[in-house]
């Protein structure tokens, strides 16, 4: 196998493995295992564990960042604004082993802390972004202070929608179950702001959305 | 010292080692150290640091519970809620160790996660029983639907308040001004389904809160 294959093999070993068991309880030693390579060729590779976990971080950025990058003139409708959540928490879904045990890897690995907090600190700002085009659109009806809450209270939904559903409904973070209902509490946070026609067309996305699960 | 009197001082030793270093971070030998005891002595009162963790977890319960014991007939205002939300984030910041490394903690420990699961259905019922009595008292102006969604937004932010704070604004945690802008956002994801004059009385309280920090 190539080596560049290798490495690409540990990588989709590693983010199955701590995925499925959480990433406290994956070694290293588990991973070669699963990716049937010896323990000295993963460390050809990769120095530690930690190593594994900040390049799935690079991955997941650089599949990420593009989805939230909105900018500030932009005039966003509601049919674009459920696309991009959608895109968004698939890809969260999908390195989810991230958002599940955020503080201790953030504790662990100072470098990811930093870039954590930084995506935090961009992920404001696309939200703050998407305020502005609302309210330039006509469509936000906030003050200053709404506005404000509303961000944090979208901010926290989007962080923490993964460990919350794996204490709520495990199962559903593997069927997609889980991600529909934060994509709904997101809008539905939304649409009391929001203006007609657009809030009714966002609840019925919702709805629509919703009544594929329940 | 009285017997008792250690095992207090091992378990407040704990809680403020827990609370400012993150439970991961802090062993027995330290908890021993800084309660100025023996080792031995610690371990002759809990087994394990598991053990301190669960006893903590007691206490928190004890003080927790009764502030959410909301039943479902009750009749609800915006005064009483107010207060009942400050109570619950002032006792949550209290022991803020046990929200901040969650999935952490309820992995490792199996009696913890139960208890912990078990809390968050009691939480999960108070907020529906809260909605019901909203709705009785004819304030609440929700689909099924919407309550349905508002109620797991409303356990998210409860749940999830302190490692937000923490990865936000980390300071915010220390000077209570994370309680507060936590009660704020609690109350502003309910009043956009309240009628008035409640609606602007609860959106009147989270503006005198804020004025307090920002």
């Amino acid at each position: 196998m190539a080596r560049r294959d290798t490495r690409e093999l540990i990588l989709a070993t590693s983010l199955g493995l701590f995925n499925e068991h959480g990433e406290p309880n994956v070694t290293t030693n588990l991973i070669a295992d699963e990716a049937d390579i010896s323990p000295g060729n993963l460390y050809y590779h990769f120095r530690s564990k930690d190593d594994i976990v900040i390049e799935l971080f690079k991955r997941f950025l650089a599949r990420f960042q593009p989805l939230i990058d909105i900018a500030a003139d932009e005039r966003i409708n509601g049919e674009d604004l459920w696309l991009q959540l959608h895109l968004a928490f698939e890809v969260k879904g999908e390195f989810r082993f991230l958002y599940r045990n955020l503080a201790d890897l953030t504790a662990r690995i100072p470098d990811l802390d930093r870039a954590m907090r930084a995506l935090l600190e961009r992920e404001r700002r696309s939200i703050e972004n998407l305020m502005t085009g609302l309210g330039k659109s006509g469509l936000l009806d906030a003050s200053g202070v709404q506005k404000e809450l509303l961000t944090q209270n979208l901010l926290l939904a989007l962080t923490y929608w993964i460990p919350f559903s794996d204490l709520q409904d495990p199962e559903g973070l593997e069927d997609g179950s889980a991600q529909i209902f934060g994509i709904a509490r997101v809008l539905l946070m939304l649409t009391p702001h929001l203006r007609e026609p657009e809030s009714s067309q966002l609840t019925d996305i919702a709805y629509t959305y919703l009544s594929r699960v329940v």
